[in-house]
């Protein structure tokens, strides 16, 4: 019932009321306003956020990952993105406008605001889950047209929100340096030194997998997401910890923390309640010097920015935890490497047991998804998906963020593509990877639209690039192959990939979209995964988890250096989907090279686990093509 | 000794007492200045400049493309890039201290200020020579460090300027339909109804080549750029043209513009003086009406942007003018297809002559650029050069912006690799070309590295990409056989080249650099030139000039449609160069059918115009590669 109840639209007649009765309630606000934005996250900026956070969903019933909702006194409006049309008119009712973002025709938020409100209009928004930049942007906009943009600060969803879920506060896991390479005190040590550098005084961290990564410490308060709802401010001599104080009182966090015994006066951490980072970020503030400086995510929520005067703020697109935790150490590589091995191992038990079950017609896009799993979860130090897997079948695969649902689960079948990105969270790593599969005969136009995709593939993974170079520019040689056919696909082509944290992380990635991503250096991890989408069809996708590492070209231009890729992921392409006529003898090479370390690697953890199927199905899968 | 004199430091002791004097000088501005900047352009932010405003040359003597100089009381210094270092510092007297942009060490003009300033200083600078969107950012960098950026309106460096050229006023050239294959009046209503879509009242037009182009008018104000000293302010039913009125004299021009007797009240134009655009321009804002908006390019002047009120001000990065423009018409196509053949007959009995005079020892150089030109001044309709021509022999080849000079004039020798980049304006169009040919027997590293060069352009120039992609995306083609090896090169791909205007236009090219380009449509007209460079020994480029058009690839995703790339530029790439064994058997085809179609088009015009020996070499060079 809860998942038909996902596509039939909510009910929201009496929730609008309410809130524009909240939008007139001296309570909230001195003065009634015109109109009240609900953003998309939470106050840390989150992809993925918790049940107490989906307040968007709340009132318009849209569950998708991004979409904006704005109520004024008589129009409500949701602007999302084309990935999610369908989803989001299925789901909101006629109270609702579809605002299609990306279409020519639909109106910016800022511009449908100034079109339908009264002259001199307040606009209300919650400083805590709008973004500073957002925040100034729109604010920008509005007062050019005479209205204004004021915070509203309590919650006026959360006012009306009666079973509103409590935020969680789950046990927190900490990380020994077998796991991370580091101890949170080095990487403290380190940030100070960046800190110096910059002749900045104070930091103030709100992304929540960096304070994880800083600590050492995990949680599961979002899911997916092995991350803690949590702020840090660090000083040159201060570390100050905002938390649900009753998680520290668990021994080994304390002793990992060494919030009792602390070594030096400098790495003694002082913890305070979640909710007190605005008053004790006013207290550092007040106590600033003249010069001094405060580094704060410009991506960080417009209520804490906004405690920093302006004189002493210094806000930054990519903090240096962010960068810091892009480039993976000895320790966590060998993490990486471990995860996706265990990761193979279930992958080719999946396929290996899905090829002997669809003649039967008993498997479907659900039923795989439990099934990889179940198998995942077999694996060692194994904590849960990564993400929600995408687990489709023909035309479900060209639905890019599918996500199989009672009502739209097609069964697997010799007669059509089953495409399947999925990935786990272990304690030493986390994994993604896309394959696409025919378990019968695939059509030519099948293959050759899958080589162009692997050929894209391929040309990412295998290129070699100067040290410095950004992703962006590596985009292009995913598409070249499809292009020269007149196919592409629209969607970017790589994310970076946290080590047992988020599944996307920046700052670097390989996208045609140019964000200001910061150069490829030796030890990050990115995604390479083209594709290709057939609508009412198939979806094709080949995607593997890839290291930056050194490569060592003929040549050597100014001492520059230059960097290539090498796989993490290590499962077995199909060579069945694959035209060979269609690769050059270098890709062909690249493919036999690969099957011979996916052969070579995850054989022997095969062997050592006794998983015979598997291991036949890998020997079979991993023959060298002609 | 003129040229001589280029390289020996300008001797600028007295200058900048002069300057400095001025800088405290009541009769320029009320309160002294403790720093004044002197940026490279003119009003009109173009790329090259008339003599009467090379202001930063005069105060400091170093005459590249590129760079400011900002004086205080006690300091000069000088900012330019990575391409004019030697020249700079061998231009430059110690009074000076060069400041190299790119290198990290290297502080900004605002952080340097901040430095060197006392308490609260004012920083004065010509109004009309700093761009819009460059005097933003400084004065927001002063003001936060408690300093102020004031508009100085006697330019101080021509206060001391006692022998400062006069603006140049040349004969205006009048282009009819077969040339332009647009009237001015048609594109005055295609301007009128972008306004209109757009709600703009006003258009302020400050680029030269974009004037030229609105009114299918040519000058030589500017060498290289058949451009004239001109504004232009429309609006719906107005057109008020800016220049130098003793030039609408010539009845050819009064004609060409109907001043005499328009056709219709909305297409007659009002003339005044050059000078008059800012009262002009304060007349017409003082008459807008409250939602009135006025269009102008971010690039325009800061003293023009300034007259605008902000309510009415709509800055916008590239103008209606500059994307149409860059758009070629079907005659402006044909057009420039005719310069190019014309252009390669000349190349090629260049090319023919170097043959048999390199043996000789007697060629050089300047003697060997002086050649060329005199050739293309034999073709119909020539009119000059469209830029500088580089022609460089072994060594000289390796910077990237050379220009011969008779101290470092080299000899052309069967030992030295040559390269010739240069281009000439013809009425009916405008070219760019680069070869690099070896008159004796290249090394086995010197043709591996040209062959790279060369599938770097090919792999653009085949390219094949979907309708709205961006030049960007492009550019690695471009280098991916580069990289591979190790190799890189340190400029950008392609730039946007006019129809008879600048060779330098935007809003698109080819670059790695993510300015915001305008995505790539069928007309445009850019440069494919990728390149390598060795230190001290020798340098590669190949160039040809491209025309989008469409494509038909197998098939057409979403109906979107495909673009590809058409040479306009035919002349012999030389085969001697390349080792085709690094090429694919697609790239030998390509370089053979490139070469089948010039002889195909230049044979055809060497044989009409009787030149045996171009003839000769042309069929020699276009033999098939195997």
């Amino acid at each position: 019932m809860g998942s038909d109840a996902a596509m039939s639209p909510k009910i929201t007649v009496e929730l609008l009321r309410q809130l524009r009765q909240a939008m007139r309630n001296t309570k909230y606000i001195a003065e009634p306003i015109q109109a009240y934005i609900v953003p998309s996250g939470d106050a840390h900026q989150s992809e993925y956020i918790a049940p107490c956070d989906c307040r968007r969903e709340f009132i318009c019933g849209f569950n998708g990952s991004a979409g904006t909702a704005i109520v004024t006194e008589k129009h409500a409006a949701m602007w999302t993105d084309g990935r999610y049309f369908l989803q989001a008119s299925q789901q909101m009712d006629n109270n609702w406008t579809l605002m299609k973002m990306g279409l020519k025709e639909t109106l910016s938020q800022e511009d449908w605001l100034i079109s339908v409100l009264p002259e001199n209009s307040t606009v209300g928004v919650d400083p805590w889950i709008i973004a500073a930049d957002q925040w100034k942007n729109m604010s920008k906009a509005l007062a050019s047209a005479g209205h204004s943009l004021v915070a509203v600060q309590d919650n006026l969803i959360d006012a009306i929100w009666m079973d509103r879920p409590t935020r969680p506060s789950t046990q927190l896991l900490t990380l020994g340096l077998g796991f991370t390479g580091l101890t949170w005190q080095d990487k403290m040590t380190a940030l100070r030194s960046k800190m110096a550098e910059r002749k900045i005084s104070w930091f103030v961290a709100t992304a929540l997998d960096e304070i994880a990564w800083l600590f050492n410490l995990r949680g599961s308060d979002i899911e997916y997401n092995p991350v803690f709802f949590a702020y840090a401010i660090v000083g040159m001599n201060t570390i100050r910890l905002f938390v649900d104080i009753k998680r520290l009182a668990v021994p080994t966090v304390r002793e990992h923390l060494q919030l009792d015994t602390p070594s030096k006066v400098e790495l003694s951490i002082q913890t305070a309640p979640y909710e007190s980072v605005f008053t004790e970020l006013q207290a550092v503030c007040a106590s600033l010097g003249p010069k001094e400086k405060v580094w704060i995510s410009d991506k960080a929520s417009c209520a804490l920015m906004q405690v920093i005067p302006k004189t002493h703020r210094s806000p930054i697109p990519y903090t240096p935890l962010c960068l810091a935790k892009a480039v993976k150490n000895a320790t966590e590589i060998q993490g990486m490497k471990m995860a996706h091995i265990k990761d193979a191992v279930a992958l080719c038990e999946l396929f290996a047991w899905l090829e002997k079950e669809i003649p039967k017609g008993t498997v479907t896009e659900i039923s795989a998804a439990d099934k990889a799993e179940e198998l995942r979860s077999q694996q060692k130090d194994f904590v849960g998906l990564s993400f929600p897997s995408i687990s489709s079948v023909g035309p479900n695969g060209a639905i890019i963020h599918y996500r199989p649902l009672p009502e739209t689960n097609r069964t697997l079948s010799l007669n059509e593509i089953y495409l399947l990105d999925s990935g786990a969270q272990y304690i030493d790593g986390t994994t993604d990877v896309t394959r696409t599969m025919h378990f019968g005969s695939p059509s030519a136009y099948e293959k050759e639209t899958f080589t162009y995709v692997l050929k894209g593939h391929i040309a990412v993974s295998a290129a070699i690039f100067p040290n410095g170079t950004k992703g962006h520019l590596l985009d292009s040689f995913a598409r070249q192959a499809l292009w020269e056919s007149g196919l592409d696909y629209l969607h970017g082509t790589g994310h970076g990939v946290g080590c047992f944290l988020n599944v996307h992380e920046g700052p670097c990635g390989i996208s045609y979209k140019t964000f200001a991503d910061e150069p490829l250096e030796a030890g990050m991890i990115v995604s390479d995964e083209p594709g290709y989408y057939e609508d009412g069809l198939f979806g094709i996708r080949i995607e593997n988890v890839v290291l930056v590492v050194p490569a060592k070209p003929k040549y050597n231009y100014r001492n520059k250096g230059s960097l290539t890729f090498e796989p993490l992921t290590l499962v077995p392409i199909q060579a069945k989907m694959v035209n060979t006529d269609l690769l050059t003898q270098k890709e062909r090479d690249w493919v036999n090279e690969y099957h011979r370390q996916c052969r070579e690697t995850i054989g022997a953890e095969l062997e050592r686990q006794g998983r015979k199927e598997a291991m036949d199905w890998l020997i079979r899968e991993t023959q060298p093509i002609a």
